[in-house]
């Protein structure tokens, strides 16, 4: 059975256009499907409305104790509810979760040895028979960006890497399309031009690319992640803009990534 | 089989120390339970913080647009992820939901011939089927008091209300227990000595207590929706304080309000 997990990130949720857009494309993807949505602008205004102090070691952001109940009020409540919403609206059975709903996604406090990044999670384990079983009943799930450690303790937690999990965990059930969203068309062959979007990439050509130079900078670790995935099991990564995504999920725009 | 209906109020959650006793307690509540959480005071605080003028008409608190995502973020974000980890922690499988997850909860924006409350939602239906297949795959269901128009608005919804309503949908399947946790140990004789708490309240007691002028005021409206759950067919409505849940439902503390 197929599966489509889409990640669409702060440049798609601060614009409620753009984001209502998507929305009825993603209400109108056939199959089960999961959304996981990251921040957006949002919890920084509403940190900055509240005089919460943004911190920062080294130039990273740090979860303090403050920051993370924005964050969960924000990423859970705000973003999370009205998504849920939206997508009933559209006949779309969405449930909201978070890694604590239903223990849905265990992770724990990230130990760094030089860095303390406060209250971020990295993920221990995903709740494949709970994830299954609502998808089973045609619900959609969208996950808010907050997991927990099993003890009481809420986390921060990459939108990006709960996607990863949830696709490497429900490959064992289902047949994975794991869709990140992306301001560019795709992986550009010429990082100024959008026509330029390499269609299918599998290992050989991206080494190929690395080694030329064409791939580089911060597109690197997005696909060795996608590399990762596929090698885990994921059936395929695509790449591409949130507003095409009939069209990436049908392989006619974006970039499809493939083991072989 | 045994369902029990749990409804807090504010007085539990703007106290950290109480609600993480009250939270003790219910995890070790046996059988199928559902906990609705009102708001507290975390809400006013986090909109005086963003300067957020709370709106009054004829002295009612009115739900502006503003006000709505305020609520939504500390309803369904803050109290209830930190209260779905704390009870996970405490090895209870709960699953926080708002009515618009799921649509387990659609209501309709109040319509009132002189005041505009503004985004308060009156509920109409609850989604029996889906909350009845969590609560039989032993899912502990935590409600935020927040609903949805099905048309992609979410409603402010008030949690005494909620309560109600999922327990007289819920007692088509289960044998209802309603309690609603109330700052005074029960409904007294003598409001001025909590150990006056009358056990067991009936339809023929309670008019004999109205006419006496025994129960009066706060506790009219209170009582009569309690009574009206009781004709809908929930088992018993149990009113005391949350601290002593567990003697509550064995009907060793509180009141319990029964049909005859």
């Amino acid at each position: 059975m197929q599966l489509s997990i889409i990640k669409i990130g702060g440049n798609i949720i601060d614009d409620e256009a753009k984001l209502l857009t998507f929305l009825d494309a993603f209400a109108a993807v056939s199959g089960k499907k999961i959304l996981v949505h990251g921040g957006g602008k949002l919890a920084t205004r509403v940190a900055e409305g509240l005089g919460i102090q943004q911190q920062l070691v080294d130039g990273r952001r740090i979860t303090d104790a403050e920051t993370l109940r924005v964050v969960t009020m924000v990423y859970a409540g705000t973003i999370n509810k009205n998504i849920v919403a939206q997508l009933q609206a559209r006949g779309c059975a969405a449930i909201g979760l978070t890694g604590a709903d239903g223990n849905a996604i265990l992770s724990h406090k990230r130990a760094h040895p030089t860095i303390d990044y406060g209250f971020v999670g990295d993920v221990d384990q995903v709740n494949t028979p709970l994830l299954t079983s609502l998808l089973l009943q045609d619900k959609t799930i969208v996950f808010a960006p907050i997991t927990h450690d099993g003890k009481g303790q809420l986390l921060n937690t990459n939108a990006d890497t709960i996607a990863q999990e949830l696709a490497r965990a429900l490959s064992t059930s289902f047949e994975v399309s794991l869709v990140y969203s992306f301001e560019k068309a795709g992986v550009l062959m010429d990082a100024d031009n959008d026509a330029s979007v390499i269609g299918l990439l599998r290992p050989a050509e991206y080494e190929d690319l690395k080694a030329r130079k064409v791939i580089f900078a911060g597109m690197i670790p997005k696909l060795d992640n996608a590399f990762a995935a596929l090698r885990s099991g994921v059936g395929r990564v695509i790449i591409g803009r949130a507003e095409e995504l009939s069209l990436l999920l049908s392989g006619k725009a974006g970039t499809t990534i493939q083991h072989e």
